[in-house]
């Protein structure tokens, strides 16, 4: 290769990263904005913060602009690099992960809506601390999948997987004690009807985070495990790395 | 160009065509499982017959495994054969709507698990009529779908999008009259409850179905219609087209 086209070639791969690296970061930017919507969310639950909740609903419209943004970055670097092996997982990744951060969104905005119907009607704070702490669970689990993502650390995203179990058990106990606590009072169905959706959002929050963890591994080791059982993935690792 | 490197560039681009009609028949097998999924766990239901609904549960995982099929030949296609334009565009709709369809999968596993504790405590069938409706009505919305995806129907995709709206209001409706009975019988909570949770399932398979009309949309006319009101979607499509 003479010396002006290994610059020139030297040049589209130093491009190709800098397309490569925007990505990720427009795509933790996005993690970053998502992230605050499902704190903001929680909180304006737990303060009573009416206010907070509908700017958490309105920002919804950011996030799903950034999804968009986002996936047009992602088609025109397949169609103008044509990516293979692992830039071309990275960028599949990118598209997967863009959608479930959407979705977490989503779920971000129903917790909103049904914590301003809760305000409004003024119910007392049974099932709060439940919130509280499957809140707190679930926002870790979406740093850690993000910051695996960040680092290409399969490690943490394991542990995010691990974590999910535990989101899954700490949400079933919470709905069987609010469901006990209906059978008890009925005035309180409504109400606790109300956190039951909000609890049922934040495990789907959580199901989010375990597959954007589940990206990592598919962009790191080119595994999918996406329908492996949690305790059966330290074996499949073990043999494919 | 010689006779020779045209008959094999035709050949390659007829092995090319072929294998993006291979993606979409093995979609619209994924897409017809998972359509009998969901229809399996509703008559698993309304006819308290619990190892239909326990097949169901188990065929989860066959619906996993075509989703690891279909996006690795995506994956190939797009490593091997570099498309562009609406090439691409079909690649990533055969992807994001495999990624819907795994998501229903899990629905109506949600549903038949759901459906085998309800038989279990043989409890009445109150809110069976509404599981019926609506079970009907998104089942209608899949088939459609998949059927403009099959198609490249924008027409057919636009219906089903206006459809989901209805959805979510019959949707809102049920909820409403079951949590009334909920508060005049406090027995019925925990099955009433059970039912609750079906119906979010089969709900959530219309806003699944309402997404793979959207990626029809995106397909024939290069829109990302997923996060346009539906009442502006004329005017949006007219603009475009």
């Amino acid at each position: 290769m003479d010396i002006t086209s290994d610059i020139h070639s030297q040049h589209i791969s130093r491009q190709f990263n800098h397309e490569l690296e925007e990505l990720k970061t427009h795509l933790m930017a996005m993690g970053g904005l998502v992230e605050k919507q499902v704190q903001d969310a929680v909180s304006a639950l737990l303060d009573a913060d009416s206010s907070l909740a509908e700017r958490v609903v309105d920002n919804d419209r950011a996030v799903n602009d950034m999804q968009i943004k986002i996936d047009d970055e992602c088609t025109r670097v397949l169609a103008r690099r044509q990516p293979a092996a692992s830039d071309l997982r990275l960028v599949l990744a990118v598209i997967r992960a863009a959608s479930d951060l959407e979705r977490i969104g989503d779920e971000a905005s129903k917790i909103a809506r049904n914590a301003i119907d809760l305000i409004e009607n003024n119910v007392g704070n049974r099932g709060f601390v439940e919130v509280r702490i499957i809140g707190e669970h679930v926002r870790r689990m979406m740093r850690d999948a993000l910051t695996s993502f960040a680092r290409f650390d399969t490690e943490l995203a394991l542990q995010v997987v691990q974590e999910d179990e535990q989101v899954d058990s700490e949400y079933q106990t919470a709905m069987r004690s609010l469901m006990t606590f209906m059978m008890e009072d009925a005035r309180s169905i409504s109400p606790v009807l109300g956190i039951m959706w909000i609890l049922r959002a934040l495990e789907r929050v959580g199901d989010h985070a375990n597959n954007l963890a589940e990206y990592v591994v598919y962009l790191v080791k080119g595994l999918d495990i996406r329908h492996t059982d949690p305790d059966d993935l330290d074996q499949e690792l073990g043999e494919k790395s």
